[in-house]
């Protein structure tokens, strides 16, 4: 299931990116700076769009990397436009590209930390769960909402993306 | 995996209803009616609270249900009062006590139609994947959304609630 999981999440980060040229063609319509949404965000003190973006590519790339054991290629978090902001999810599209589902073989029993949880570590399978998938779905939809909140025109279509709909 | 997808998403369905105390302890603070929160929305056209509330609660619901095969139980769709929703959040959540992961050996291969597909069909596993999850985390992060950007006191760890955190 990482990997399936996983795999959803490289499909959304697709979606992510459509999403972009959503609220540029919506800047174009109503002649103002695209790089405007880059600041937006939905209360004084959460994250702007731009840092949603980021926590989202960060938070299945890290899962990933983690999960198998691998070292994560590095992102500054330097994004100021929504060019750099498509540059950076589809660099991290791109990295999900390179895992297998058998990169994730042992990944349930992995020992995972990170700085924030100061000594403490979780199983890789409470990890996925309780946070890396939370987190993921927190941040797109995040992203989803503060360009849907300021007028640009997605939809749940555009969410959820093609589903694998077949005759009965 | 559905079993332990669905026990996260019960515990998310356990912070939500922290966060219907969150919003009633703003208005009391700020003293105004609390069910001032149920007709709020981030846009024009998009779901008010009270129907992201609703529909986080039937996109679990109805996942547990079809992917296990028993009939769900009946939710209207009448709440007026963040008390009501507290009612339909726990009534979910009692609803979910229920089921064991035995309930979903099979579940990967069911078929899953519901009206709005016109006939298609889904597996019980891209269902799951591309429908179910991303549509609860959809519905529940703009029920914080809401919140959030309404002035409510709730932070990411009111999102994600306690962590298996253990010494190493």
């Amino acid at each position: 299931m990482y990997f399936e999981t996983i795999q959803q999440m490289k499909k959304m980060l697709g979606q992510l990116d459509k999403w972009l040229d959503a609220a540029a063609a919506f800047a174009q319509k109503k002649s103002f700076d695209p790089n405007v949404f880059v600041g937006l965000r939905l209360a004084p003190d959460q994250f702007p769009f731009a840092r949603q973006v980021q926590s989202t590519c960060d938070t299945v790339k890290l899962a990933a990397a983690r999960l198998a054991g691998k070292a994560p290629p590095a992102h500054p978090d330097t994004e100021q436009t929504l060019d750099e902001l498509h540059a950076r999810v589809r660099s991290v599209i791109a990295y999900l590209d390179g895992f297998t589902a058998k990169d994730f073989e042992g990944a349930a029993t992995r020992v995972i930390t990170q700085p924030r949880w100061e000594g403490k570590v979780m199983t890789g399978a409470d990890y996925f769960m309780e946070h890396a998938v939370p987190n993921f779905f927190f941040h797109v939809t995040h992203a989803y909402a503060i360009l849907r909140h300021n007028g640009v025109e997605v939809g749940k279509r555009d969410y959820l993306g093609a589903l694998s709909l077949r005759a009965p």
